[in-house]
């Protein structure tokens, strides 16, 4: 059904350069969750959308698509490899920096020179990333997102003209026991349902079923992992004793739910061992959640995806025990 | 004599799988210090017994055995290279984590928990660096040890369910020079014989003896560079001004011996340019170890034996002109 | 005609083992900015000796000498590779390290132990990034310079008999934007050859058109891409408001003029497509400076030129773009 609706749109790229722009767009968005999916995308971009809108951000919005329309102008220009580019390959780490840099600063003129410059640098990011992860057959990720944005966060304290609201450097210090109380059922619901919405840096649920459908209309498997990673990043989180107010906000969940999606549903093939492996993985990236958020408390600024690249990578770098095992078992 | 007392030993493996078991964790507690030997694991074993007993601190015996036992079953589980595996490779990461956590951390039931996910977690850092870095031809050395427990002790500061003994985080600030005060005979002999012992997380001389014995029984050189590894590593650290509390506890000295076994006793083929290559890595690791425990103090972690990976890789790196020295003088 | 001059000095090294060893030295110091040139070397070396002379600190000087020296008598003991050595390759990052120590320590004896220390292992760790780096076929820039000099000044804090001048490790805060004041004219022309002399940690502008004459004499695109790129630094830091006493003391363009040099004069063939490409690459060297200059604050130690490595090996990695385009386009 979903391939009889794109079929049209496929004919509709081939015949107009603009649409194969758009289309280009949007598989890029959907590429933040790993789909070469125009409709994922578009899904995405709604959910993004009405985050925004009711978070009072239109900026957010708006940054991100004028950071992926940057990147995808700059990989042209950079003659990127045709097929990278028609996946949206180029196109998902900027649009996360063009999501991230409105989010955390303050709007000035200066903030879009900052966007663009960002979703320009991304592209030359991923082709760095590319080039020095292929010796291991591994992925970036949203590698190249982390770096440009950390990168271009941590000058906004050194430049007086663009302002962040990242607040101060901090001490590291024990949390205080007082803020892991009890999650209720309510709770409980809404921690799941950010975990998912987080991965776009929005804290809303109703975001969060755009997202979840617009996995399931390309990929029912990752919706499912994605849905899974949440459930078992915030259970985790909590019966750690993690400060109540982040996992209900979905910031224990966000990388959790990437690293169940890229295990589970993305890079190997699905085994009993494989559902373990990715769970062991899951539970795995709400401890470097943890020790992130206070490795990176005295610079000030947020983990990003980081937890979710650093365990990723850990776990996908081991792939021969799961190839043998896979081509025995099949 | 040592190969004759391990012939029957070898023998009864073969026929018993529990005592290849046995065998296979024996040997992984051995690779700390590089030694594929059960009696030199079984010499190890008995020497943090015996520092555990008398630091009243039974869980950290405890803790190796359970964090070494569970790795030999994940790597089993992963299918990994039955070669790799009989010799104790995906051991010896997880041993330093379960000695690790329970030394850091305050005993409770969720403790456990960390250290079966570490020692876990562990394997797939090791099958991780070791595809990340034959690319060089240079081991992982005790890198996943450190990644883990880092990332395990950082978390703690984010879970009131882990309670640790870290502290706080600190400012970077020059050294009181009164903390470097002379050092008396005694003290000398006792930096020395813990600089050995902490290389497994333990102030103390009796097992620091037990260790030197178990390196003995199976490479000479290794005990040897182990042992002027040590007294360098102390009158550097001595010489430069280092706290003279930390240069008596070993605390400068664990990651020099373990550079100067691996420089000197078993990467390369000894020779005099290796012996002061050797030399020369052992003093530098000096530094990055005062380096390191400065770099560390704002996030509150200790360096476990990042110093002596960081140092040894660099080390190690060049090892070109070593191989064609050594073709052409021998 | 400078060809002519060089072709006797040629004739005397090959005669004298002498000149061989001095011209070796040379050339090391003209590889700081990519120079196999004596010639460049000995112009860098009288900026040098100008800048520390006015400056008051000949250690400087001599440190910079010592430590080029130890490097390439090191780089012949490990029977580096000929071509390397000759054309200077083991000396830079030895030079640079001699001018950081005693720029950011307090005279002392043991200095000069940490420069001649430095001098060596910087030759190691050289021959070690070459290796590591190979597979990509990208250089280590000065890495070894930045790795190697941080280790060392971190290490003063932890021991008594070395003093530095670092101050201490600093909260990260939003820089006072009273700090970020209008530049006028004369110091925007201070600020641009601040720029270049910093390169070798000088803020002499006599100094800096000795190093644009020694560029000059070896290549001129490399002066004049060496001159934009102070010019873009600048006026790029003075637009987002970074603070203008660091700006006029070229603390915020050194790094900006070793990228512009390197991605425009040294890496790449010339083309229109490159100058936009390195100007990029010029412009967010200036982000990275001041990213880096607050992250690296709870450290207290200066950020050396990792912002140029950082960023040029971002802009290398995907050379296939410039590749490909430069065949097409000859």
């Amino acid at each position: 059904m979903i391939a009889k609706l794109l079929a049209p749109w496929e004919r509709l790229c081939t015949k107009s350069k603009i649409m194969r722009f758009v289309d280009i767009n949007l598989r890029g968005i959907g590429q933040v969750m790993f789909q070469n999916n125009p409709l994922t995308g578009l899904f995405f971009l709604a959910a993004v959308g009405w985050g925004s809108y009711v978070g009072g951000v239109p900026r957010v919005f708006i940054g991100g698509l004028v950071a992926v329309v940057t990147a995808t102008l700059t990989a042209q220009w950079l003659h990127v490899d045709q097929e990278g580019l028609a996946s949206g390959l180029y196109g998902f780490n900027a649009y996360l920096v063009g999501l991230a840099l409105p989010t955390f600063l303050a709007p000035s003129p200066r903030l879009w020179v900052y966007i663009v410059l960002g979703g320009a640098v991304s592209v030359i990011a991923t082709l760095g990333k590319a080039n020095l992860l292929q010796t291991w057959s591994i992925g970036g990720l949203t590698a190249p997102f982390v770096v440009v944005t950390w990168l271009l966060l941590l000058a906004t304290f050194a430049f007086s003209g663009i302002e962040g609201s990242l607040g101060y450097g901090d001490k590291v210090t024990p949390i205080d026991p007082v803020a892991a109380y009890p999650l209720n059922f309510y709770e409980f619901g809404e921690g799941i349902l950010k975990s998912i919405s987080q991965v776009f840096l929005k804290g809303n649920g109703i975001s969060a079923l755009f997202f979840l459908a617009g996995l399931a209309v390309s990929d029912i498997p990752a919706a499912v992992f994605a849905f899974v990673g949440a459930v078992v990043a915030v259970i985790t989180a909590h019966v750690f004793g993690a400060e109540t107010a982040l996992i209900t906000g979905g910031l224990y969940g966000f990388s959790p739910v990437l690293t169940a999606v890229a295990l589970g549903a993305v890079f190997y093939r699905p085994s009993p061992r494989v559902v373990v492996y990715a769970l062991l993985g899951t539970v795995f990236t709400v401890m470097v959640q943890g020790a992130m958020n206070v490795a990176l408390k005295p610079i000030a600024i947020p983990t990003l995806t980081a937890p979710f690249v650093l365990v990723t990578w850990m776990f996908l770098l081991p792939r021969q025990c799961f190839e043998s095992g896979r081509e025995t078992s099949t």
